[in-house]
């Protein structure tokens, strides 16, 4: 059962589980007993305002974002932080297709949304912590997604938000390169419908969705450098079957696709009826938009349209060879920019009005 | 029997074949009663030296060339020029995989190279015509790499030449798109290693193979200003399935994997052991290298990579947010971007040093 042992304490912790009960869905499925996975770094101070929420993207674990995004010394720092990072629903830590009991096992596991894993996220920050206000919410692609809609659904509770190379309300360009992300997936032979008796089994669809990655999630100015050569692939085919096809293929199909839908679907306006205007509008956080230059999925010239909806908020650019994947942090000029940004945007005093009094708060 | 009538002169013609005998390729097969349709546009003038060749792209034939690159009034000009269009091995209309004698049908058809083409190319115009002087060749994508290697392998032959949206060797980031493509294809359940009794049945790889080229074909900015509007597309579902998809549907897919592979593996610096600046430097002919900004394939700024090692080189920028297919001339202004250039290296006198006199010679 070589899945369980990638989606375990071993490859992704140490986390902590939170179970939220029988949690409903959106799309009105119900998850029983819904497990949210999370870390925590830091502790919280006694006034419960220096939080910091990290959220986590398509195939991506709580891991990742700690090892990436957070540090003694970096902008977000455990010893004057409160940092928490919540596993996003179906990316195997919490409940996913490939771990639900019984009757929402595989391919009967309901469709999740973005506001799902938010207000699920929101349960677990306000019911275990007594978290009312966030210092900041950050994250990368559908971590991205993430943040946008906790800052629409939660403006008042979010103080700043960061999304990073991912879009309010997903991209019909994206939708298209996700449908073929699901077809990669779905034509594997073994895949039966989603139920497939073990998922090495959908190796090849597995093979030729992260192949579908290494088209879209780098840039071509990465295989022109050989950037991947600087990874410790000394080939093209190297890097192709050791490193995309490598991270993806000990992953459940059925919890990409899970994540896949979801990704598909992100839409911060579904709360204001389609309007994304309104939507953003909504926003109170100091938000920040970190842009991609290399990114083949949202690129600068897409991301600026967020940053003109939405108010006080503001876009930089972050120059990676890597393109979408630079999230991973491959080169380390990504997450000195990252770091230079998030700290800018931490030391920015937020004005807090209260009884038509304004006053700084500084976390 | 559909395909037989998608390559049919009802569709793509009228064209004429040129057949070549047994052909020689360079990876080691032959092509018996090797056939090369052409179309002719306009009267060659009796000092041959008023011809004009354009080559095909990927999927493409003479039909589609002949509609968007030529025509009275155009850069082009029949009234002026005696233009050939030569289809390229495997699209269907020269001997293709489908098409082929019996020990090399579908699946047995050998490897074929741009090189390979260009040789056959080469054979039909001075075999053919008796031509021995080109005042351009011009092409697109594939198109654009028949050209290069045109202009390295006859250099005395190539008086202008105009690469557009295509590079002199294929990159490491379109060698990976192109395996998706491959793969697509190839993992239909009907596939059968290429011995499908009828490519109708491998419609489901047909399907996923234009879904690749939907996402990588055009650019995000087509899709987030729903430009598919113009071209009578209500939806981007009805633009997906009705164009894209439909537009490869009747296709052969051994036939696409002929020309995938030799795309794939696009290198004029074969002739010179892999030195690409040697190659480029062989080149006599004034070249215009034409980019589209939009491509998320051949963006500018990989293209310029060539312009730098080419001598007598200059490169324009296209604006077309159709992106790599642009190449179809989905915009009115495509085509008069290209007319534009088209005209101004046409109307550019090339220098002819004979016993160290130089004279300019017009066409």
């Amino acid at each position: 059962m070589e899945k369980i042992s990638y989606y375990s304490q071993e490859n992704h912790g140490p986390y902590q589980v939170y179970n939220l009960g029988d949690f409903e869905l959106e799309e009105g499925g119900i998850i029983n007993d819904c497990q949210i996975a999370y870390s925590t770094f830091g502790k919280l101070n006694p006034r419960k305002d220096n939080a910091i929420l990290i959220t986590t993207w398509y195939s991506g674990t709580s891991k990742i974002m700690e090892q990436v995004y957070q540090g003694e010394g970096r902008a977000i720092d455990p010893a004057k932080y409160f940092i928490v990072i919540i596993n996003q629903i179906g990316n195997g830590l919490s409940t996913s297709p490939h771990s639900a009991m019984d009757g929402l096992k595989g391919a009967k596991f309901p469709r999740v949304r973005i506001s799902d894993d938010v207000r699920a996220q929101y349960r677990l920050l306000t019911e275990l912590f007594g978290i009312e206000s966030l210092a900041l919410v950050v994250g990368g692609s559908m971590g991205a997604q993430q943040t946008w809609e906790w800052a629409v659904r939660y403006p008042d509770m979010v103080k700043r938000a960061v999304p990073i190379a991912g879009r309010a309300r997903n991209t019909r360009h994206n939708f298209l390169f996700i449908e073929t992300l699901k077809y990669a997936l779905m034509s594997d032979p073994n895949w039966n419908e989603g139920n497939y008796t073990d998922s090495n089994l959908v190796s090849r669809g597995l093979k030729h969705h992260a192949d579908l990655w290494s088209v879209m999630g780098f840039s071509i100015e990465f295989y022109k450098q050989e950037l991947y050569k600087n990874l410790g692939f000394s080939s093209l085919e190297e890097f192709r079957v050791g490193f995309t096809q490598g991270y993806f293929l000990p992953m459940d199909p059925n919890n990409l696709l899970c994540m896949a839908w979801k990704w598909q679907k992100g839409d911060v306006s579904r709360i204001t009826n389609g309007d994304l205007s309104a939507a953003l509008g909504r926003i109170k956080s100091k938000v920040l938009i970190l842009a991609i230059d290399g990114d083949m999925l949202y690129p600068p010239s897409d991301c600026e349209a967020d940053q003109k909806l939405t108010p006080n908020s503001e876009m930089r650019i972050i120059h990676s060879y890597a393109g979408h994947l630079g999230l991973f942090g491959i080169e380390p000029s990504f997450s000195e920019q990252v770091d230079k940004y998030l700290k800018e945007i931490l030391d920015t005093p937020i004005e807090k009005k209260i009884s038509g009094k304004s006053f700084s708060l500084r976390n």
